[in-house]
């Protein structure tokens, strides 16, 4: 009988969101006359830039005639056009990436599983805890070992190589294994922290010094706005000996269902081979991605184009600015409360003490029954179980509109203020 | 030093379109006003059918606009307008496909590839050779064995399994290794040969017995006019416990470059745990699929779907005509000059007999030299280097224009006319 990839036996159930809808949706079978704001998933809700609409447009118009038809790209790297757009776009904020070496995708998500197929069965992987779950899940079923480094309270969410956990305790010093991949996201999903220029310097000379190789999750860059604060890794000396950096047009131009993001792999990179050899990355992921992967569709990539034409920039800088509006109602709300919280100033992203210090599922259900307000519980972003970094912690999004956003502050200050 | 999948090392280079795209552009230096007529890779040349285009702009729009605008797809699986009309596209021609077994991917490249994933390294897998290299460069990459089933002159380069070679050597009855994987590709790519109702049912009564799993690309069902030959392998008995389906819009409705296609995986398939525990395959895609994909995008799944309305059928059955007009133009001439061939009748690749038996890659230099025609070796496909199947053979593709396949083929006849 055919056997499955034993490792899937070794991924927990991702409950998180179907227990979350579980939960809603009981509610609202009680309560079908009460409206609830959902603040949980990390969804946009401004529609697609005029710009991207237009090209998309235009684009089907050009595959409808046989003149400017376009069959396969031949690269299935992404056309010249995007690959140029994108590298122009990297220059604006004094990142320097060349156009060969970026590679357009369908998004974020797919490329920082997918890019695990390439590394050793039996690479150790180091995950800050909490973190988005595809890097856990994806290297669980790559049959790779995962260890964590704590983001926590005492580092403000942002976790260092010192914290790395050396077996489930909180470390002191550099704990854990020798790492080969180091997964870090900043604006970091869910917590919100960004990492310093300072940081993220320390974590690629951590890198260097393990010949370990940093997979840099750059999806929430535009909402950067603090200047010590570096939008790609490759602003930071050292990078491009180490990291491969994984971005998204989801979130920054609301491309959740049009679907395109792009990563960058510096030619330089090197893994070694069974024989001690040393062997370009990649070349690897190119062979990979020959193999695996389709390319992404000519009138979304004519879309991506759009979104960094002057236009393009013009109008999702509307939007970012009013998603962080959003944010920053959030956080004032938190501050004047006096309630201990990261993100919200670079990231989309609120993240905070539960009031009273409660667990996250109890506030979960606070806030949908007293609120009616749907968040995410921390504890659905760990899988670090003996540190539990998120237990305590709630997720909320600026992604909803700003009337929303504002009902739902003042519905959460009317509930802390009654507690009290 | 972070360490490299080794199974990659496996992988042969591969250097079929590279060395073909030296020879030709060495050729048009050389002769720069020498017209090239190119029927070598296999992409269409009529644009996308007009109801595609509209839904994708329609589409778009709808993306601009916050009322419907969409982001994230919930299940990742493709949304239920398109599932379901491609049920229906099952229901047509007497497959029974239910809409929740199908999932939406972005072509059959990728989830031929990616479907290995769930599958446990050790697996053997089984391939009919010649073959489209991504079946076999996958299962090398996910570390899996591979043995070929031989196509060849005595089968009409449609292998069954007493083909399966026992190690290199053409195997008389049934040789090789009990398989966990089966791919097969019918009509085939690149040998233009389509099972029979019968041929079919052998090889699911094969993998059956074996308890293996059958990955079936059917690509190419479109082509099919001869009532013998299946569409979909769910027209016949027994495959829903021992298949999955992979199919796309590429070559049928001319998606190479907008991406989309469909998986069909039954509920009832079964893998083994290492405890020998029977395990859903379903249940263990979508968790892959959960993790590692994105979905496809929205106006993408629009275009698809109206591909599928009355108006979409019927213009792709214009444009599949016009490819069958060419594969019958390319087959007339093989006849008439006594060349024999598979393909051409259910399918838009033309598998032929170098003239001579001579050599593929020496005839692919004299059909570019003194033919100015580019078609495709037939070593190129395949793997299986003791047996040769292809070494005497040259696939020809519909996919040109008429007046090019009419042009080529009076230059090809001119050819092996001169030559006798």
């Amino acid at each position: 009988m055919a056997k499955m990839n034993k490792s899937f036996l070794n991924l927990e159930e991702n409950y998180l969101f179907s227990k979350i809808s579980k939960r809603v949706s009981d509610f609202t079978e009680k309560n079908p006359d009460t409206p609830i704001i959902r603040m949980g998933i990390g969804d946009v809700t401004l529609p697609l830039p005029a710009a991207a609409v237009a090209a998309g447009k235009k684009a089907f118009d050009e595959m409808g005639v046989k003149a400017t038809f376009r069959g396969y790209e031949d690269s299935g790297r992404g056309y010249d056009f995007l690959r140029i757009a994108v590298a122009n776009y990297y220059k604006s904020f004094g990142a320097d990436v060349p156009a060969d070496e970026i590679f357009i995708s369908d998004g974020a998500k797919s490329d920082s599983g997918n890019i695990g197929d390439i590394f050793s069965d039996d690479s150790i992987v180091t995950i800050t805890d909490p973190a988005y779950p595809v890097y856990v899940d994806s290297s669980i079923m790559g049959g790779k070992k995962v260890q964590y480094a704590n983001s926590n309270e005492k580092n403000g969410f942002a976790a260092m190589p010192c914290d790395i956990d050396p077996g489930g305790q909180q470390g002191e010093g550099k704990g854990g294994q020798k790492p080969d991949i180091i997964y870090l996201c900043s604006p970091n999903n869910p917590t919100g922290s960004a990492y310093t220029f300072e940081q993220l310097k320390t974590w690629i000379d951590y890198a260097t010094e393990n010949r370990a190789i940093i997979i840099y999750d750059a999806a929430y860059e535009a909402f950067i706005t603090q200047p010590d604060k570096p939008r790609s890794i490759y602003q930071v000396e050292g990078a491009r000996k180490c990291a491969i950096e994984i971005c998204s047009l989801s979130k920054t131009a609301g491309f959740t269902g049009t679907r395109c993001g792009y990563t960058v792999v510096p030619k330089e990179l090197r893994l070694e081979s069974p024989e001690g050899k040393e062997i370009s990355l990649f070349n690897t992921w190119v062979r990979r991605q020959g193999s695996k992967f389709n390319g992404v569709s000519y009138p979304v990539q004519r879309a991506a184009e759009a979104v960094f034409s002057k236009d393009g920039q013009r109008q999702i800088a509307e939007n970012i600015a009013r998603y962080r509006e959003n944010a920053t109602i959030i956080a004032n709300t938190l501050t004047e409360l006096g309630i201990d919280f990261t993100g919200g100033i670079n990231s989309p992203y609120i993240w905070f003490k539960c009031p009273g210090g409660i667990n996250s599922w109890d506030f979960f259900d606070i806030m949908l029954n007293q609120a009616n307000v749907v968040g995410t519980p921390g504890e659905g972003f760990c899988k670090n179980k003996l540190s539990n970094n998120g237990i305590d912690r709630f997720r909320l999004t600026a992604f909803s509109t700003k009337e929303n956003t504002e009902e739902a502050m003042r519905r959460f200050k009317k509930l802390i203020e009654t507690k009290r």
